[in-house]
């Protein structure tokens, strides 16, 4: 019967960004009290930032208005145009962020290959220049963890403190796309400090897993956060009571972090039962947080084709490559969403078209 | 008595930027509808994108998150680096906007000392350059529509008529920093189109008298905006659930245009108070939306000096130079509030330090 | 008689660039002791950089391969993006290189309008940034001297003394657009070094008036030189046997200067001579150098149309606007050339088209 | 007898860039046609632009200061800020050129790991990216032949057309870093023009090889040529009697290609001799042109060191990294001085610090 999937309930494993704001958020918003943030006034954007540079223990922090806003005020912050930024050869800065880091800053992006979004120390420090005339210097290195394309691996710490004395030996920086740190830290049972002890700076995401509207936030020195704060009136990133937005982010801060356990073992369930589909591949063991990526190759269709099937049985996902659909777990699918988005997969892939 | 100012409310005459965000929109903030606006299902922000376009009289819209991102991004995609921009000597764009357009888009700016905020048509056409290979072409002319640094002046329509006629035979698009438009508007009793009419591209202010915490908004072609949405992206931009402070931002648009009269009124009183004073300077009759710039250098104190004697006394307003004071009215001061602060103007004047 | 100009020599006041080099110069481009400056090792690249860093009291210089390479290193090294230069509104680096600053360096053009190119310095200083988020750091003045859109005007000592002293106190660096810095030394007679000693940088250039083929050249203190030097590989100027064409550079700056005497003196009989004639408005006591510009409004024709009509009897020069013709004296015109020249405009003026 | 070595004649194999310019090409300098090349007047400079865009089968050419600026001005005319350039990662752009791609053009860099400097089409065109609002458009797909890091390695034709039909398909343009494309040619005995046909832009030098002092050439459409020369302008390009550099130029491209035969014999040579020396590692097979890398590691010494230890013996090459020499034949050393250059690094070898 065609008529069916009119009535069934869209489970959107698309990404965490489709998260609504919770209701305690919304009075959040509500009652915020409020200020012009340009003039630095605004009370709550005040307490947000002290608040997390506190909690990712840096001298103080920077509301911004998205995660490529964070990491693009951290190059611009970090560097000069003419320089080389070291990075992860499928990194959101490197990926998804629309070239900004050359357009803006005016820096040369350098990937390296990692595994499972972890660089190897050696090529890195490889991949620092020296000081010939014809080379570039070598003004940042930046890490993302837990890390998107690599299906919400976690760089362990092992890595990020190798990295990070090299760098300090070398004298470059280290900046860390921390949009899903707090993945990190809760899978790992351990503070998020453990993990921005071995970077410079820091970019964290409130409006994924966390569920705040909109926002991020940029934390280091108190004079890289200067420079940021003069960057990001440039890119028009100064807000004026922007503690209406900052409110549902502090919330995200002290009320959502721990639950974010609950996305991992939802991302796990599901990847347990995708793994005994016929023609999915992947590996449950190497689902550490909160995001599944399957290789569909072996059904016949490509990504796109069987997102569209699914899409029919009222399950959303993303195209992650010609043969790769990533699934994200997030707040708004809980344990029975995620039992029944198998089940629809499992008649997607069935379902001549 | 010392003692006394303790118990002052504060008069905060220093921005319309100042101004708080309503209950109404406190409400609408709450009980908004949201989507992931990066994929563009936020229904509130297509609803704000919607309404703007149709009462600019343009095509489509692009929300964002201030003047200056709006600005920027009409640079970036009307222009590409080693272009030249011509714009108002003192117009925000080039005297606030921290460099932003040679830095993000590296274009030249080309600045006309206008009158009253009003560059003459025949000095654009004049600056506009030929097809020399010693000269950058010329890819933009930016108006600023009321005039900040002008004291709020309305940019006359003909002139704006003027320069867009000759504009187009020029080939050279028009943009309008418009973040006061509405204001110029309900000045002149007429239709905010019949000022968008004469330019290409606009971009408008949610956050100033329109009272809304957070936003801009910015408008052209279809095609134009297509442009400015991927320069958003990599600026930073692109938020969430922005459905949240779109919201507001609707209210903005529909609730607040009109009571923008109340803030004239209370300018041209202010002006007039402040004119009888001795030692200040101003011509109350060039006061024609909600901006006041008094002259304070026959007082004998500086700009600075003055305004820390008037904070003692409980009001606040703006450094605007060396010797002039900005005044700004809006929804926040109403008559009495006018009032009370031109009495204690006063009394500053008078105080000994 | 239709033919009789096909023999004319034609007589070419276009601009004193046009100068062939001598027969001295290109027996030392043969004759040239060369190496690879990329690394440092043309012995007569050396000598000309140390030679003229030597004769501009500067610590060190390089060779450079036109003018506009010289200031645009000379920004590139003394500013970053999203900073703001101070310049002359006629200046050749605001008016004749592309927008090359903002494009390279992304820098905000500031224009302050000079008389007979100087600017004024109380104008300066005010346009000089304070410390506020909402605006750029100023990070250079920029001054011409010869100014060559004010008529190959000098810019007094004094002037460029007051401006220097300025900006020392307010940390700004200055720096010297000098392509015909020499032509203002002769003319003063005194010592090229009290100009450049009230400034922080500054470029010369070969091949105007002194005649070499090729190049420019860019002095200061070795670590800004340093800087430059790594900029200018990142333009592609950085060259192999680059002695060949230093060589002839070396001859210019050391037997080509006192000669510019000559030009000076061919342009005021030039003036002198032009201003006779019906039609053309000029004063010859405004020709300090070698430049006479022209006002031509009152012959009834454009600058393109009365240039047209010379060129027909064999006289070249250039359109500087619509009603303006520009006429250089140089090497390669004589005391009878420019005799010579007078006549045919004479003549063209009164030639019926 | 430590004396010994001071009478030694210096045998440079640093690079092919070291060459000193012929007797013919000084004496045709001293004897050039010039004009003023900004005016587009230069006989010698046109002849040079006209030859050369006919040998490569293009429709234009602009002759340049260097091979960084002919490929930079390729990047600036092709791409613009905020897109994608694709590259192999041992190239010239992306190694060489101090970053200048992102700092002028502000577009990203994609390197690809290519073998011996060719990238495999598939994962060219895996690398070409999508319409997604994330990412980059890609505007260029950069080649370089000969490929220097990769020893001189020829990328093959059949390579290229691949990667160009692909290109041609997606609408991607392709530019070769042709520095040593001659090169190539002569040692496969083919015409440049089968290598020009499958790109739509290429640089080639004059200054390697082809023993001119200074100067590269860009060639491709007409069009893209008319945007290059604006950028070269900005650049600093534009240069006056270019023709005494010019005229050189041309006889580079007339009478030097076909020698380039005898550099790759005596590379084959040295090669064969550095392959029998106890503890370098290099296979004289993979010698296609004028460069041999050895690796040093089973020396002990480090790269670094064992060049130390040939210059006392009168032998200089390249450091290429820790344990790789690169040496390059060329015009001025012949056959015996490559014997004598073998015989000397073997003595280098024996000897004790």
């Amino acid at each position: 019967m065609q008529g069916v999937n009119v009535s069934l309930r869209i489970i959107d494993l698309r990404s965490d960004t489709v998260t609504h704001p919770t209701d305690a958020m919304r009075q959040a918003m509500a009652a915020a009290e409020v200020g012009d943030d340009v003039y630095g006034e605004d009370p709550t954007v005040n307490r947000l930032e002290t608040l997390a540079a506190e909690k990712l223990g840096k001298e103080a922090a920077l509301f911004v208005t998205s995660g490529t806003q964070g990491n693009q005020l951290a190059v611009l912050s970090h560097a000069r145009a003419g320089e080389e930024v070291i990075l992860e050869a499928e990194s959101h800065l490197f990926y998804y962020e629309a070239a900004a880091a050359s357009a803006l800053a005016g820096v040369q992006t350098r990937p390296i290959v990692g595994v499972r979004g972890a660089m190897h120390p050696q090529e890195v420090e490889r991949a620092i220049r020296g000081n010939d005339i014809h080379v570039p210097r070598t003004a940042l290195i930046c890490l993302e963890n837990t890390h998107n394309r690599a299906g919400g691996a976690i760089v362990p710490l092992a890595n990020m403190r190798s990295i990070y004395e090299m760098a300090r030996q070398k004298n470059v920086p280290v900046h860390l796309d921390g949009a899903r740190i707090f993945n990190a830290a809760v899978a790992l049972g351990v503070d998020v400090r453990e993990f921005t002890a071995y970077v410079d700076t820091v970019q964290i995401c409130f409006s994924k897993g966390l569920s705040a509207p909109v926002g991020s936030l940029l934390a280091g020195s108190r004079e890289f956060i200067e420079q940021a704060r003069r960057w990001r009136k440039r890119l028009g990133g100064g807000m004026r009571q922007a503690g209406v937005i900052a409110a549902p982010a502090i919330l995200a801060l002290t009320e959502m972090v721990d639950r974010l356990a609950e996305d991992h073992a939802n991302a796990k369930r599901l990847a347990h039962s995708l793994a005994e589909m016929k023609g999915l591949q992947l590996d449950p063991a190497l689902v550490e947080t909160n995001i599944v990526i399957a290789d569909v190759s072996q059904t016949g269709l490509s990504a796109v084709q069987l997102l569209e099937k699914m899409k029919r049985e009222g399950v959303l996902a993303a195209d992650f490559g010609k043969s790769l659909i990533r699934f994200v777990t997030h707040k708004d699918v809980n344990q029975s969403d995620v039992e029944e988005a198998a089940r629809r997969v499992h008649k997607a892939l069935q379902t001549v078209w």
